[in-house]
């Protein structure tokens, strides 16, 4: 059986929430259930008909991981940050793709689902390699944090008054070295699960050598960069919250309903979307318009079918008809 | 420019020493030395125009994995067996990806290199979920591992006078979820690194939901399932030694040159070749040969460019000409 295909392809990227639940013991049963909760939502896009790949963050799974590395010291090898990204490439990406098979299955939807491994190039110039902006792992007290930070070379800041964590750049994603097989498999209507985590950070060197590199990607930026090489026509960003606000949390607060990326662009400007929350996210859907994309979603999972129906979230678009 | 392909397809078979070097520190530098060794004698067979998919084994880094989780108890989510080996899928993915891109650049071939997840389905009524088989993860003391078997509910046994060490079952691979996907991107020339450490084992129930099981797939079995599902004439399996052998360090021991499946069969059927080494091997070979397939060759890395030839290593057909 051939399946139905509604002509767009869009690129959908899960936030952490759509995977590990607030407020609930991070195990990997209730990892696989919010997973599959998460994936009936995503599951009516498919019925539509979009053509998919879906991305996903990594950063409760990554920083367990690192923090086994950690205690393991001595007993087991230490695993480089992009090692372990691309573990979680693996370990997630199997969880999403098999909650995803069996909500096809159930709902009779013959689409194929695989996980693909994605690197990710990035500019060993960037100057965004001099600053240590994202938190990766568990939270230490001053003391201990120091002494791993000497022991490890690690750059290490104090997070929001909860305590001491790893940081590490997070340079701008130039180029997906598997677009091609993901767009291939995409084109064909398998839904593909790509770049988790923003993907593994990987330099050319003299030209034609890749390294990995100590950094993350942060992954909605990675999202429109695989939204653009795969020749998406939507990029749709789920998040924790069903809009995207200006003033949010002040009694100003306005909730966007459809904005262009010209204003969207003005309004990052004038600092309404922080860096750790909705500023990556308004900057990916800047980034993706500007590069020829016809269309971002910014809401919650719970929203998404009516956000594509434009009854939900926020919309960003070149110009408004 | 279009790759230059020879009509051939192979599925490579990876074994362990091909990533982890006896005799060496375990460290990830040292795993990507040894993979890009590797990866040498691999892209002699892409310049002759393969089409391939490239399968490997896991062991030292899935018992690592398990060794983590087990350190890491009550501050980080126990991780069930089949998460870690998705996690060595994307971890090995990308070491085996990165090496084998690098090299293809160097020599100007241009050929795309992509890791997919896999998931393998087993039967959960297959009766070898009773016998538990494969050893995985560390070594520990006799008092250690009774300990860790009643909190985990492990099945242990003692390996070989070196220590006691936890034991899974291996179960009968029957098809490769993701065949399909990988089958497309090797059939358009691109190289897949797929069914890492035998794939992750899951079965259907009811008909139609996947769930992930506690066992391990030997990886040559898989690679011969993998093999007749992609429709390669070719399965190529890389071992620490050169050749199959009769009375394998007995006074009478005889290497194999060129065997049919049948002689093969008969062979295994004398236990020549014990589970723990050549006999899955061999049985990936029969089993692939009966299948429909044209040529089995078990041979170590160093020798596969001249094995292809037929002047190195074992090779299993279905009759001699």
């Amino acid at each position: 059986m051939k399946p139905k295909l509604n002509g767009k392809t869009a690129v959908v990227a899960l936030g952490g929430n759509a995977i590990s639940p607030k407020g609930q013991e991070d195990s990997i049963a209730n990892q696989f259930r919010r997973t599959r909760e998460s994936l009936r939502e995503i599951m009516k896009l498919i019925k539509v008909g979009y053509r998919m790949a879906i991305t996903h963050g990594n950063g409760p799974q990554v920083g367990n991981a690192l923090l086994r590395v950690e205690l393991a010291r001595g007993k087991a090898p230490i695993l480089p940050l992009g090692i372990c990204v691309a573990d979680t490439e693996g370990g997630m990406g199997y969880m999403i793709e098999q909650s995803l098979q069996n909500g096809l299955k159930s709902a009779a939807i013959d689409r194929e689902v695989v996980t693909i491994v994605t690197q990710v190039v990035v500019d060993p110039g960037d100057p965004l390699f001099d600053k240590y902006t994202k938190f990766v792992g568990q939270f230490y007290s001053e003391e201990e944090i120091k002494n791993l930070a000497k022991k490890n070379g690690w750059k290490v800041k104090e997070d929001s008054g909860r305590g001491w964590r790893r940081v590490v750049p997070s340079p701008k994603p130039l180029h997906i070295v598997n677009a091609n097989a993901i767009k291939k498999l995409v084109d064909d209507g398998t839904v593909v699960i790509a770049a988790g985590g923003g993907g593994v950070p990987v330099y050319i060197e003299n030209g034609n050598i890749f390294e990995g590199v100590d950094a993350v990607i942060d992954k909605d930026l990675a999202s429109a960069v695989l939204a653009k090489e795969i020749g998406a026509e939507e990029l749709i960003i789920l998040t924790d919250i069903d809009q995207v606000a200006l003033n949010y949390g002040k009694p100003e607060q306005k909730w966007l309903d459809c904005v262009t990326a010209d204003q969207a662009h003005e309004y990052l400007h004038q600092e309404h979307f922080p860096y750790g929350s909705m500023g990556p996210k308004v900057k990916a859907a800047i980034n993706f318009i500007e590069w020829g994309g016809k269309k971002v979603i910014i809401t919650s999972i719970e929203k998404v079918e009516e956000a594509i129906q434009g009854r939900a979230g926020t919309t960003i678009v070149r110009s408004l008809q």
